[in-house]
């Protein structure tokens, strides 16, 4: 819409930024926020509507423009390649690699540079995913401990980093000097679905939960239940069931012009439900750290 | 860019809209101006860069979500029907059908519903098309003239649309009762490419002249031959020789942040020459009617 970017998502942890969707103009919407493309090391798409896929020919060519010659990782349903090859007609030759991971199970769970992901089927007419990010993090290395054990201090390090040490013929686990694994953080991602248990499943204890609110009128419930959308308040009992820390609604029909007269209704569901809106940012720190 | 839209143009003459490039974004660059999509009868595509068609599965749905169901004629370099296929694994279902005119020859001239369009190749490393829109203008249709040939007045309808007629054993020609020709209106639009003698040939008398002006600086035209583009000033000798009565320049440098600059300079060589910006327009009025 003019005054309004299509539905996408970035995670930036650890130097590797993670996009989720790319319709038309998320390179424009992500330079407006004075991000660059190229430190995108992986993409994930919920589905092959062009809303959500379209405006990846220019941001693949942004990230050449950039400089970039690292692999970058594509994770979606299956047609991915498919879909990238036709594409790819205008954007033919980039100076990096394009890894395909195809997604086909109810349930799929895998680790990039730091991001636990669990990508999760949504309940529309086809096989489309929404997706978790998860940043576990290890409990503290127990000083006192590794000091008991009598252990070198050039040992501590390999059992802070999970690898088993051998000293004085005795073998040493991680868990003997690290404490239990820390709070870490949890954004889940949904669009384009019906409510489902899975989804609540999958959001479960977010810090974050950006899901899908189609309509904010009460009034269009049936509509979304045709159409494979939600409404507001559907979300919002999703984000209560999941016991999620905070929810932003997004991907709003074009003929809703102001979400906001809605929100009070959907608060009496879930307090902590909040209005999606281009180039809204938001930097968790792990609690431990607050 | 941010705050700037790609290079395309919309032409709007008797109910029949005609798109020149499609890049990503320029459906929402329409819609700041106010204009649907839904009359676009013709798309021409100078070249299949992504930023002149990276646009086009999103406008060919907005289309389809418009209500349409008339075809739309195509136009542009050979590879037209290729690219707008492998771009349409993602928008493969339209309730309208999509023609296809590719262009190989050096020129090519055509009309499409009161347009006259020319398509002509300027020099860049591949085979691209500049275009050349017309709207001729009849002349005056003779009264005293009907009168003194005898003709009834059914017959002076089909001598003004162009027919012949047949009355009284005798033919009668359009010309027998029509002025000569009035000036019509021409619009010439040019990009990505090196100045060339065909190109002013094309443009000859435009009422606008769109041309390409990648760089204003001066110390740039060097590098712009190297691109295969044009300064400013380049542009400006081409409207002067080709004897244009206006010029836009646009498709800038992204590294060119402000044009105004360079403009006295520019308007020393062609002193009607404009910088192009988004949603720029202009209603022409054939001049008799002024």
């Amino acid at each position: 819409m003019p005054r309004r970017h299509l539905t996408s998502m970035m995670a930036r942890y650890n130097g590797c930024d993670l996009l989720i969707d790319c319709g038309e103009g998320t390179q424009i919407a992500m330079k407006k926020v004075g991000w660059s493309s190229h430190s995108i090391d992986i993409m994930l798409f919920t589905h092959y509507h062009a809303d959500h896929i379209s405006g990846l020919p220019g941001m693949l060519l942004d990230i050449a423009n950039s400089g970039r010659t690292e692999p970058i990782l594509m994770v979606g349903p299956r047609g991915l390649q498919r879909v990238v090859s036709g594409l790819r007609v205008i954007a033919p030759e980039l100076p990096y690699e394009i890894v395909f991971r195809e997604l086909s199970e109810k349930q799929e769970n895998f680790t990039f540079k730091g991001y636990d992901i669990t990508a999760f089927r949504v309940n529309h007419n086809v096989i489309w995913y929404g997706y978790s990010l998860q940043i576990h993090r290890k409990g503290k290395f127990d000083v006192e401990a590794a000091k008991a054990l009598g252990l070198p201090v050039q040992l501590w390090n390999p059992l802070q980093k999970g690898a088993e040490v051998e000293f004085e013929g005795k073998t040493f686990y991680p868990r003997q000097v690290m404490g239990e694994e820390r709070k870490g953080l949890k954004v889940t991602y949904c669009t384009d679905s019906r409510p489902t248990a899975g989804i609540v499943e999958a959001a479960e204890g977010s810090d974050l939960f950006i899901c899908e609110g189609m309509y904010g009128e009460p009034e269009k419930a049936a509509k979304a239940k045709e159409n494979k959308h939600m409404t507001f308040y559907e979300a919002a009992v999703m984000a209560r069931d999941a016991g999620v820390s905070e929810m932003w609604l997004t991907h709003f029909s074009p003929s809703m012009p102001d979400g906001r007269r809605y929100m009070g209704d959907v608060r009496s569901v879930f307090p902590e439900a909040h209005l999606g809106k281009d180039g809204k940012t938001r930097t968790f720190v792990f609690p431990e750290d607050e």
